[in-house]
């Protein structure tokens, strides 16, 4: 196990009728300004808006909107909302939506603490060090659960010059409150709740998947998340506004996500990169270009440490074959992933969604990119072992 | 599942040569006036108090001890410690122990924060609202994975007056921070080890019995979480300077009672209650107490909902029974359970601990003393079912 530290400061107001304790958090910060940070103006018709708004006006907070953002949110915005914060003294982020206005409004809060420009800092050219402290925070009302961004250190952004996507992690952006209702989730459309936990289940592959040794614990945590997951992703889709099962969903995805699932390993992420690269030429959702990359991943890695696919695929797919038979077992254990994501409706090729050879040597340059050459810790990829993933989901 | 407020403020410095992230939580806080609190002594064997005292020193962190803290820690030592906060004007109780330390100096910070003697907030004779605030901190330097008190806002005294023994819970008393390096509890007697994780094992078994519904998630992280205990436990006596057992054995008695496995369910609690008589009177080590008590009262109470208990008992402990046999399975569940117990050296029986009929009426009536006559959310029990599950443990 690695030496960690872990706290999670982020205080998660989980269920109905959420208004008191929001402004309670509201209230004991003193804020005065908020930005109020959304997408594409799906809270409007879910009564999230609303909602939003008549506490922020109950407690006379002055309110800047800032609206449109998009899946794989653009650095181009988050400028805007630099902007703003710094002409107006904006003292709360409120991100009301999914993973991507809340990366967003970190974006905003990270960068309105840097004198140059934002992207510097999504790109190593400038870290925390650079910062004025103390950030403006970002406050959060989820409607999708998916990014586990609410409770997380992390942010990725877009940028059109390029087509680059990058993360950022930082714990001076984790949020310092989460609004989570389960009943907001109620109107996503099937396909977004399918992509919400695609995205859910990487998160938990991405720290499963470690050479790390004797992290036990944290293992069968991670494996008990996922059989949730295994179990509830359909569920959330046939049953949409049934709020038992939706809760289960939403507090799953903030736990896979809160790092306490990463305690004392260090977690591989090159699918996650490897993803990026698609969603930034072909604008696809993050949690379609996850369930495409991951099955070629496993193909391409699990001989480098065999075991730990086997107690993977045993403990969270049932996947029960006699122990001599290792490649049939994770073989299996790959075709009942794969089912789990067609189930959903969610693609497991790049053809399926009209993704073809032409630029995948590109993608596979672009990925290891400032980088040092190579991603992924569970295995070193080079370019071209990420060119070779990519041939393997064609 | 219930509406419910998540987070975990207190950070986590795990693993080995804890020292630079331990300064650095003390240098962050500006920490001038230190009140060393410790228990027997068996930490200047084990070279803890040296590496604290090195610390301090270091630091020129102005430091007065108050150590004899004993299992079932008295309130009369408490009362002690918070006289010097006051004419000291402390600015950090540093607890360096186990569950008994920790749960002293919360007593201490709350008490020193309250005009009236503090056993006042541990019968409910006062509440947070008669608290001058803020508290003064509490850190943490673990020895004893056990009450998992380093990042909870529980603490329980006892009182030599009536041979009370109290719980009190707020969340002003979670530590701020929690120094745990497996390390430090290599030197632990095999049977202080077996009471703690009877300990750890209690505080999910308490969570788990809920009669709460649809409480999916946490079930499943609460059941791989005690898995993981029940694996480790024992290796934990025979290997007792693995640094990797101690490892898995240390975070999973913080996870076990960081609040996080009680998200969107009400635990039971009536065992730890029951026990608490027990080591009231006869000052037994609460882990032993809780060997001895559970098994009985599962066997009083699962009747009351069989599917929580089968589905505990399966996941578990493996009972894979024919679904039509439920007694033939919990019959087995809970001879695995004492088969646990006793693989550990504690006992399973009042017996084996010389306690006999005579005061199990008085140890029942006194229970559900100041508690509206009952006690327990799985079940109320009243004082003639805490006397049948006394007898039932004869």
């Amino acid at each position: 196990m690695n030496n960690f530290q872990f706290s999670q400061p982020t205080v998660c107001i989980f269920g109905r009728e959420p208004e008191s304790a929001f402004k309670e958090q509201l209230r004991k910060r003193n804020v005065k300004k908020v930005l109020f940070h959304y997408g594409g103006g799906s809270i409007k018709k879910n009564g999230v808006y609303d909602m939003v708004s008549a506490v922020l006006k109950e407690l006379n907070i002055e309110t800047i909107e800032l609206s449109g953002v998009q899946p794989n949110p653009r650095v181009t915005l988050v400028r805007e909302g630099i902007d703003i914060c710094r002409k107006n003294g904006i003292d709360l982020i409120l991100a009301v939506g999914g993973g991507s206005v809340i990366d967003s409004a970190k974006g905003i809060a990270v960068g309105a603490a840097y004198d140059g420009d934002v992207w510097d800092l999504y790109i190593d050219k400038a870290g925390e060090s650079d910062l004025k402290k103390p950030l403006i925070p970002v406050g959060v009302v989820l409607t999708i659960p998916a990014a586990g961004s609410e409770s997380s250190p992390g942010s990725v952004l877009s940028n059109d010059e390029g087509l680059m996507k990058r993360p950022l992690n930082s714990e001076l952006i984790i949020p310092v409150f989460a609004v989570l209702n389960p009943e907001y989730t109620f109107t996503l459309p099937v396909y977004q709740v399918a992509c919400g936990c695609s995205d859910i289940m990487a998160h938990m592959f991405e720290r499963y998947f470690t050479r790390q040794k004797n992290v036990d614990v944290t293992d069968r945590q991670l494996e008990a998340n996922m059989r949730s997951m295994l179990h509830y992703s359909k569920l959330a889709q046939d049953f949409s506004d049934d709020y038992d099962i939706k809760a289960e969903v939403m507090w799953a995805g903030t736990i896979a996500h809160n790092d306490m699932l990463s305690c004392g390993r260090s977690g591989d992420w090159a699918s996650h990169n490897i993803e990026h690269e698609l969603s930034a030429i072909y604008d696809i959702y993050h949690g379609e270009g996850l369930s495409i990359v991951f099955p070629a991943w496993i193909r391409y890695c699990w001989k480098d440490d065999p075991e730990r696919f086997l107690q993977f695929f045993k403990r969270v797919f049932d996947v029960d074959y006699a122990f001599s038979h290792a490649e049939r077992a994770i073989n299996e254990g790959i075709a009942r992933l794969e089912n789990y994501y067609t189930s959903l409706g969610l693609p497991i090729r790049l053809s399926q969604v009209e993704i073809g050879e032409d630029r995948l040597r590109e993608m596979a340059d672009k990925c290891v990119m400032h980088r040092g050459d190579s991603i992924g810790n569970f295995k070193k990829l080079t370019a071209d072992d990420i060119y070779n993933i990519y041939r393997l989901a064609l």
